[in-house]
């Protein structure tokens, strides 16, 4: 399969995803490489740095589009940028699936845009895979659709289940509404409205209300949220995440004698960050275009690509899109947006 | 100044509770302790733990109101709680203010309907301190209110500066709307249209959008959000925080060798702990309603009781009722709920 990758997109852009990339074609013999962006640097920094271009086409792109672009400057001043271009690309058939490690907003837009909607779904959501006491759990919607109706979660909830169940290999993956009590009246009017819905819908294991107290010890599989709120979730849980592990850190450097007694827990000490480590996950599929697209996380170095890479392979090859189409059409008669 | 303390609500009800107002007693002359409940077991209580019951009144109360009671049943079958006679008392001018550890939704309900709304007031709010890196900062609201329009958002901001003012000491508090994005354009109908009203409201350091992501961080020392919304951010924070400290203290015990590199830096551990700990400030303030009405911890002990009856006695002192009256009297005039 061809796996179309923003080379200039993220923190580490070009070197990491170029090793990250190198990684992968090394890893799996079924995957071929197209790299997006400015050829001439790509080929410098691969050289450079001893990297085979092994299995890796390049399309020559001028343009980088950034943090500050507007994400639909795609469509205009930044068309040719190594982002635009990797998804016309994967519009065009010319690859099975993109990953990228820029701007989610531009991915995000561009996605949607270009690659364009499944039949049936109201809107595409990015759906982070995120650490828990158990092992992961994804949180969908988180941050593509600020406002949402009732019947939008209904699609997430469906579209999460069928990646989880697929790509992470979740059997029955429990399927949970972000909320502020656990029973069926508790919440706003959204959650209210979405809760009688998700109690009827079939093909789904729908387990009730969960409230974000648990998140991180885990009990669902799929977390469906407005992306609102599944951005609120996901950045208070990251900054309460940093802001104690700092603390921690900070008492374990603070003297030599709290030194010498983290070294002796160093591996243990490890453990946890390596738990808490969301690169182990690679970052969010992007749910509900036509063609299989990754986010990694943009401070993702080489081995953040690399597991990306093999994500998007696993949702190639088990035909999510596919699946998604199939669970989703009965709702897709119901309304079209 | 006397204050009515629900000697059945909590956790750790009716011993703790007393304790701790015997605590507060003894630390602030000027405060008189009504305590609401059952007479014969308040008394018993009080003799077999040698605590004293000078200056304090107890008014008896034969039922309580439990987690599993519906809010409303403080107005039909659980009119003679502890609850429901403490805020009666409080409504009928017996007390300046009233202090519970109680049902946070019994609490917020029976002080709305029998305490009653300040003129003007669209909704109270429940308002908790909550722990940062810099101190503490007030979210508002937590719950009391999962839909809410932009104008029970201004009015939010408004009773929040005030409390964060004149009960905690904050001079010019910076109100920030907790938001998925600083710019102004960020966050969805309701975020957008608090922001435009926000930013022109006079009286106010508002300081613009707020990504939770800094949350723990400080920079801010009222986050203005919906009940959903606020609820949402709280019980993550307190998910996570629970998480991984749970984690550090499993490495910790897990050896013995681990155990002794723990013991060596102990005291900078638990200054952590301090610092994270809800206790320290007491709960949350119901904003909103005409006599102060203050959230203990239900899970509290004596001092946590007896910081929020300082909190309470500040709260009284500094008539923060009167100033969020004039504070509000102008958006008052624009519209009626």
């Amino acid at each position: 399969m061809k796996i179309i990758v923003d080379a200039f997109g993220g923190d580490n852009a070009p070197l990491e995803i170029i090793k990250g990339c190198a990684m992968a074609v090394e890893k799996f013999d079924d995957v071929d490489i197209i790299l997006t962006g400015d050829e001439q640097t790509i080929r410098k920094v691969a050289e450079e740095n001893d990297i085979s271009l092994d299995r890796m086409d390049i399309v020559h792109a001028p343009d980088v589009i950034t943090m500050e672009d507007h994400p639909t400057e795609l469509m205009k001043s930044k068309k040719n940028s190594s982002l635009a271009l990797a998804l016309r690309l994967l519009a065009d058939n010319e690859g099975d699936a993109m990953v990228g490690a820029g701007s989610t907003g531009a991915m995000l837009t561009g996605a949607t845009l270009i690659v364009k909607r499944i039949k049936g779904i109201k809107r595409p959501a990015l759906a982070p895979i995120m650490p828990n006491a158990t092992g992961m759990f994804m949180l969908i919607d988180c941050g593509a659709n600020a406002d949402c109706r009732p019947e939008m979660l209904v699609q997430f909830a469906h579209m999460g289940s069928v990646y989880m169940k697929n790509v992470m290999g979740v059997e029955n993956p429990r399927v949970g509404l972000a909320n502020i009590g656990t029973e069926e009246t508790k919440g706003d009017e959204l959650r209210k409205a979405t809760f009688a819905l998700l109690k009827d819908e079939p093909n789904l294991n729908f387990t009730g209300n969960f409230e974000t107290r648990d998140i991180a010890d885990g009990g669902v599989d799929v977390l469906v949220a407005d992306g609102f709120t599944g951005n609120i979730i996901l950045k208070t849980y990251e900054g309460v995440a940093s802001m104690l592990s700092g603390k921690f850190k900070g008492v374990f450097k603070k003297s030599l004698l709290n030194k010498l007694g983290a070294a002796v827990m160093l591996k243990d000490l490890n453990e946890i960050k390596k738990s808490m480590d969301h690169n182990e996950y690679g970052g969010a599929p992007f749910l509900g275009v036509k063609k299989p697209v990754f986010k990694a996380h943009g401070s993702g170095k080489a081995i953040t690509i690399c597991n990306a890479i093999r994500l998007t392979r696993e949702f190639v090859q088990s035909d999510v899109i596919g699946k998604i189409e199939a669970d989703i059409s009965g709702a897709a008669d119901k309304s079209e947006d």
